[in-house]
């Protein structure tokens, strides 16, 4: 699927957002791919991101496949726009073992004022590393408000 | 519902589980109540766990509800066991806006193998304030492992 | 939980729009109740609705849950909107065995453009028994339209 | 992503239980494509199938999304395994108008216990129609059971 943005500068809005994500850099995360439609976020194993058995917890899962899904929805939204997530859903195939991590998110259906997303997370052996394993998978909502007061959701 | 836990020490034994999640301490996140299939995890704001609003990130609210939901299935699971998350939905009310958040998760529904949970996140003016705003409701799924290689999931 | 409708001629509205699913009635739904923010929908076996091994088809639990939670937030929206469903997540926790059905559907937030709803399903042996089993849970959100052109979603 | 079925007789075994689901027959449903970890059913408009808007209701969609996910879990499966649906998720993209519909059901991760899957339903202008139109999509989790008495969900 190829979709058209209608804000020239959408990978820069994008970038300005994430930056603004405290969680992000608290985490770790990177933004590494703007495209339309789609959007990469990354992540370094760290011992203090994990859960009960050592792997990556589903919430650091969760933090960068929904920032992933709801920067995806955004590369196709007005400028004066702001993208919230509404709702998703996770679902973890196997522990998060692995040095690196990405979620690439993704948009699945394009609303005027509610956007689809889904999102992948791959595990990597290292950073640079090809042939990921997929570890968990996203399916959500994500709405559009006006800066300049639109729809309240 | 009021439900019979098989091991006597299930709340120690969610306990010791709850202090190994080094996330729970990077969030700084604390075991608040550990009632047989039901848990409540709090945790204070902190800018460095916000989205670009300055609200508290999804990741973030996920990642003591999805706890709080596991926690609250182990309760009721035999001595031996692990458990893990299969997958779950948050849908996200309003802005996660407050100085204090409690996320309170319950079992649905306690199987043999999984175990069907859900979790209200709350946010509260201050700790110890009453009557807090529902932001956030959780449904899920959890798995039993015994510790001795039981089912792969 | 209780909520005030802004249109006193909700019930007979939800009424009308029920009437007009040709779905309900090939399946033998019923609308039972209709209050403010709550909806029930009933449904008897019938050995035509069901899945390989003689249970209730889950595709039939749905459908009952999700117009008892579109319904539950319609009560509570204004007289010229309409009301479709966004998304939905249903846990399966039991076998759907018994005689007769009730979807019990409810409004958890209600927004100015979207609605967060759930619904319980619960078996009972007979028509007009008590105690009934849970057998199916589900949380969704529905999106408000004006009739007379409002935001497409 | 290829499967290899250990049950060279999966195609027959998927046949003879879809047969068994009643509510196929009543909803004029057929399997149209069985292959390893991929299953096709499609269905028909029909005005007995609608809501209130004359489209397909979610309820229609999703027991056509559910069986095809569920299907497409069982052909990976053991010869003496029973295949249950454990909860799904269903995002509604667009109304499901068209006269022909198909669910695409597809193997996400098959583990010995659980498989996650996921489903697509396109909507056709015609049967045999080229160009589909992606109305609506599935995230959901299937369990095994042995037919002669394995582990209770």
């Amino acid at each position: 699927m190829t979709f058209s943005p209608s804000d020239p500068g959408f990978a820069a809005r994008v970038r300005r957002s994430f930056e603004a994500q405290a969680l992000m850099r608290l985490l770790g995360a990177s933004l590494e791919r703007v495209e339309p439609g789609e959007v990469d976020i990354a992540l370094g194993h760290r011992p203090d991101l994990t859960q009960q058995h050592g792997y990556l917890h589903a919430g650091v899962l969760t933090a960068v496949a929904d920032s992933a899904c709801g920067y995806a929805a955004y590369t196709l939204m007005a400028e004066d726009s702001e993208v919230l997530s509404v709702e998703f859903k996770l679902n973890l195939l196997r522990p998060a073992a692995g040095e690196w991590f990405v979620a690439r998110g993704r948009v699945v259906r394009a609303g005027r004022t509610l956007t689809t997303t889904a999102a992948d997370v791959f595990a990597f052996g290292h950073r640079g590393a090809r042939d990921g394993t997929l570890v968990a998978t996203m399916l959500g909502t994500t709405i559009r408000q006006s800066r300049h007061g639109g729809p309240d959701p």
